[in-house]
């Protein structure tokens, strides 16, 4: 529609390919309606998918433990994100529509785009609540946590012939009383004891989703 | 168990995170019970997550028009990965354990673990078929595609707020003919004109998983 800013978000390595043509097809289309339209090329920009320290310039909260997703939130407060980010979030902001055009990679997006996501998506910036299982947050994770280890667990490691135990899971260990992180440490400990006997899951479609 | 080798693929930044408590957790219990521990911990290594052109030693394959998948394959039947590659598929070669230790990031793997599985898991190496919906594979597929949407839009979007359009999918392009292609493309750039007048789903798991 005339006057709407879009975004594409846009993950493939060659111009020539379909995600390409996808892609060049969405920029004519909307931009003959008058949409202006911004292409993040994520390759071509070499966007940088790991989250680390070097997001946050200048000083950290708290340096003795580098917490990522409390560095990042407190950057974003203080407008110190790198460049990069500040960027990328400036063009989200403005848009009325984001497209995300890429190849499927093992059940998912790529990884230089699951770094967009990691990096970009700051809470404070894209939403408000901590991320976590086992907190307010539960009824939106309703779904059941195996539902994301489909992609994980049957998608990857089963597809390749590897035979999946039970995962272990501590849940939300920012969350928790010091006494209870030495109690999950401890319980891993003591699995990891007997984990030769245990036999694979049943990793089927019934496992993940009843 | 005594003589057995473990793999640790490990995704964090700070060596006094909870996740490094486990790896550590991990790497003393699996070493006091005489097994040989191998670990790859990723953001020290500064391990690349983004799949180009530099995976591949020497020349290409098709430098016309860069895939991949079709690039790693070959490589990796020559010989010409990139060292970083060999390096951990002779660790995954080796071991009769992997585990993945790793915070949750957005209903999944941090990028830089994505990024190994991306990579190191090439055809060839970790499995035998070329990975598409729509072939052979469909009934290993046979999870729902929307299964795997569900940690993407719902768990990334819909927790920031952005309404959710409908997916658009091309189902495996590089094994299609030229003129289905053609319609795909003509297919996409349809959808485009009346984008804007479209309902978002509801985006609850029961669109997922019925
Ligand atoms: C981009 C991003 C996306 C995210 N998405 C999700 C999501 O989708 N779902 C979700 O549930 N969460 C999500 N999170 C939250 C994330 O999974 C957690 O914050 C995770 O990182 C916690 O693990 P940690 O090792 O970093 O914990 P830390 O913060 O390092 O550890 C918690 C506490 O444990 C303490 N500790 C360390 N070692 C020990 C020990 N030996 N004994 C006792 N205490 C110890 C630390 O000092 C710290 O106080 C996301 C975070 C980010 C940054
Ligand atoms: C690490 C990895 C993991 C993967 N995991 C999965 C998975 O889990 N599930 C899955 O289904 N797939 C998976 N795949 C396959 C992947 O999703 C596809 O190969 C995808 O990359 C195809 O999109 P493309 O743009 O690269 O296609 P291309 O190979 O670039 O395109 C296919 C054909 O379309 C042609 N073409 C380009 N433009 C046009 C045009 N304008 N008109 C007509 N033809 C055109 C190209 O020349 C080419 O011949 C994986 C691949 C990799 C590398
Ligand atoms: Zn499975
Ligand atoms: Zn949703």
């Amino acid at each position: 529609m005339a006057g709407r800013k879009v975004l594409i978000v846009y993950a493939h390595q060659e111009p020539n390919s379909f995600n390409g043509s996808l892609k060049t097809v969405a920029v004519e289309e909307l931009s003959k309606q008058g949409c202006s339209v911004t292409v993040s090329d994520l390759y071509a920009m070499q966007f940088e998918p790991r989250a680390t320290r070097n997001d946050i310039v200048g000083c950290l909260h708290n340096s003795d433990n580098f917490s990522y997703a409390v560095e990042a939130t407190e950057a974003y407060k203080r407008g110190c994100l790198s460049n990069d980010l500040i960027e990328e979030q400036k063009k989200v902001q403005e848009a009325d529509l984001l497209i995300f055009q890429f190849p499927l990679y093992w059940f998912s997006m790529p990884a230089i785009m699951k770094g967009w996501m990691d990096r970009v998506l700051v809470q404070g910036f894209a939403h408000d609540f901590p991320m976590c299982y086992d907190t307010d947050m539960s009824d939106f994770m309703s779904g059941d946590i195996r539902y994301i280890l489909w992609p994980m667990q049957h998608g990857i490691m089963h597809f390749c012939g590897v035979k999946v135990l039970e995962p272990h899971i501590c849940f939300a260990p920012e969350h928790v009383s010091e006494e209870k992180r030495k109690e999950m440490l401890i319980a891993w400990a003591q699995r990891l004891k007997t984990l030769w006997k245990e036999e694979p899951i049943n990793c089927s479609a019934e496992w993940y989703f009843k």
